[in-house]
């Protein structure tokens, strides 16, 4: 693939080059309401204003459309289906290329440029859709083996069902927040002394303060109760692809989960990256996730197709004294089901999804100790630290820590990249009758 | 409480004296969008109609806020909250009552009678409300008790959490229905053999179709990220209750659910009666619940409150033949857990509601054989037939099977009961690849 180049002068290592057009909602001082917007180079362009500026004037298309681009989420927009968002993408992208079809559009028309090119700094990004259900997997081998090592030893680690289909839990639509937002510290039973019987739960700000690397993928077509969506159809129904850390509470975890899985040490706020990459935008980064080498069930079986993503991720850690280390870098190909394979197993009952649904991979790791995307992994659920930049370190998080995640395709110059998604733990709220940590 | 009487014929079986008032969302000939009504005997009077014309004139308080029994769901009404939901409630209950303040309203308003109250059986009820987050816990302890007999043996049969904290898991919002509708045996992933070694799953359509006895209550105030609700707030938080049906489908159930929980042996349809009982409606059937024996701590502790309520529950079972069973009755009583206490235990860390966010209470059974609230209990996962009119006999769901809940406080003459939640499984769709049942 040729790398475009824009008429808009973009840093060579931006995240937004021409090659992504990524679909995200801000907000900015002229415009309080939120509304939606592509990220170029250093900018956003603010999409409504384009749209009632005549924007679209070459694209006929999309004009009985155009209403979506005033909506404070992108729930219609991603409703208009895969083929209306592809000649979206590429309209925006013949708008920003040099020497493209329509100078008159944006490049020489300076009143527009100036209206609806906004510094990305000028905006705030807000939650990209409304998400009306969010399933979270457990679709990253590596992580899932090496916390079964840790709690069941390593010839259990894996539960019998992992490699026949992919395993998840609904998770809390509600607490899913944009980058930016902090995150309280959750306060929860945590056994003090898990060893001691009786059981003894006792109620504290979480002792054990963990993040999860996360891709998440948003839904753009509905699927009615009882029609499984089939793994041909499923690349279709999905919009695209954003960061996501899934904060964790070991602690909590570990006394709430039998039987019937993560609560509360999950609900209390899962943050997401506020610009969507499109299916289409990734196709060239299409690769291989993880051989599985069971047999899959034919509502299951991709053949040969490439629906994993070789995007590389990092995790950066910044502390209250302001040190930043890199905690994990590895790749989203670390996956043992793709998204596709999630939606069909997900529906293969009959579960309905809505446009805006979002589905998390599950923990993303590599094989190798630096590629671990979790704290429990890498401190072996606090039994070793790690060292961060400036001499400190940790086995869980601290209050005031923030954590980033960023991750990119493709190469300098026509990158295709997420942005981040940050956020800073905050302390707990004081409770009357909780322990302190 | 002395009943009171209505100038409306009511028959004294009716679920909906006046002393119940339960709102919902119908369409009818005259109106096919939906929109609020409330259940009164045998008609249902629509709200819209009785708002439009002057029916709320001598109720000045909601008069800014009428738009509210103009829209599709409940939401807007429920987030007047609870004081406002009292002030319609009991003016509704004037406004129907023999020689009460306001004849000239209603009973003597020839044309609005007419209009506004439309026979129920003419009614297409639809969801109540839009569910943006669906929790489902498993309080009813003598439940919990014989599914882990079953399990585990009695001496685990209960986890060591169990008493300390309401368990619960999320559940899928989409996938929640109002009463009535059509409920399609889910394909998925079984273990034929479960004793063979390696564990080999096949594809079928569930081969241990299931029901669950829940009670559901709904969420009236938000709640914010960070921002526990105290569980004395906790009841100014509930909107109403509704019947529950969790169906579920055991087998997809035992293979999936190791270790994050419930998923797809769920999210394929639970179903919920379409009145919403007030909390207030309630109040007079305020008792309390299942004696916990461990001491709670300070955010779950009710003191002497009766936040329990003591509503007679059946469950019956048609086949496809026409023989109709009663297969299960007992008490709403039979739960370890208020929903106040399960609504301080889901935010405890931070996790944010939304109006129209519901509460599931999980299975409510009694102590005896009569009592179970599923069929897994009753039929010691299949070991036992259980005998149905007709001689009939059923280890789980048969294709055609119609479960209907029903429950119901109060004298004859004065009761205030929700009708029925009910559901006709139907054959699962033929997929390639899936075994015969
Ligand atoms: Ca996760
Ligand atoms: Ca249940
Ligand atoms: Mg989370
Ligand atoms: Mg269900
Ligand atoms: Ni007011």
């Amino acid at each position: 693939m040729e790398a475009m180049k824009s008429w808009l002068d973009i840093d060579r290592d931006s995240h937004f080059s021409i090659h992504n057009i990524p679909f995200g909602i801000v907000s900015t001082k002229a415009k309080s309401q939120p509304h939606p917007a592509t990220a170029i180079g250093g900018y956003a362009l603010d999409l409504q204003i384009f749209s009632q500026n005549n924007g679209f004037a070459s694209l006929s298309i999309i004009q009985p459309h155009q209403a979506v681009f005033s909506q404070p989420t992108l729930n219609a927009f991603a409703a208009l289906g895969r083929p209306m968002h592809r000649v979206v993408r590429e309209y925006l992208q013949s708008v920003l290329l040099a020497n493209g079809p329509f100078p008159q559009i944006l490049r020489d028309n300076q009143i527009l440029r100036n209206a609806a090119l906004i510094p990305l700094k000028d905006c705030q990004t807000h939650l990209p859709l409304q998400i009306g259900d969010y399933t979270d997997f457990y679709a990253g081998l590596h992580h899932a083996y090496n916390v079964g090592v840790l709690f069941r030893g390593p010839q259990n680690a894996l539960q019998p069902n992992y490699k026949h289909l992919p395993v998840g839990y609904h998770g809390r639509a509600s607490s899913v927040v944009v980058s930016g937002t902090p995150i309280r510290r959750p306060n929860g039973q945590i056994l003090s002394n898990p060893a001691a019987e009786p059981k003894q739960p006792v109620m504290s700000p979480s002792r054990k303060m963990d993040i999860e690397l996360e891709l998440g993928c948003f839904v753009c077509k509905p699927s009615a109760l009882g029609e499984p969506v089939s793994i041909d159809d499923a690349p279709q129904h999905l919009f695209g692809v954003v960061l996501m850390n899934d904060w964790s509470a070991r602690d909590i975890q570990a006394w709430e989960y039998v039987p019937l899985g993560p609560f509360n040490s999950k609900n209390f706020g899962t943050s997401i990256s506020p610009w969507i990459v499109l299916m289409d935008a990734l196709e060239p980064y299409a690769a291989v996730g993880i051989h599985n080498d069971v047999k899959l069930m034919p509502y299951l079986d991709e053949g040969d197709r490439k629906s994993h993503f070789a995007i590389d991720l990092s995790v950066t850690l910044t502390t209250a004294t302001g040190n930043t280390s890199t905690i994990s870098r590895t790749s989203a190909k670390n996956l043992l089901f793709s998204f596709p394979q999630m939606l069909a197993h997900h529906t293969i009952g009959g579960c309905p999804f809505n446009v805006g649904d979002l589905m998390g991979s599950g923990t993303i790791s590599g094989e190798t100790k630096a590629e671990k995307g979790c704290l429990l992994e890498q401190t072996e659920n606090g039994k070793v630290e790690i060292e961060l930049e400036g001499g400190e370190r940790r086995k869980f998080l601290e209050d005031g820590d923030v954590v980033s995640i960023t991750g990119c395709c493709g190469k300098q110059g026509a990158l295709v990249g997420f942005g981040e998604c940050t956020g800073r733990l905050e302390p707990a709220v004081q409770l009357k009758g909780s322990s302190p940590v």
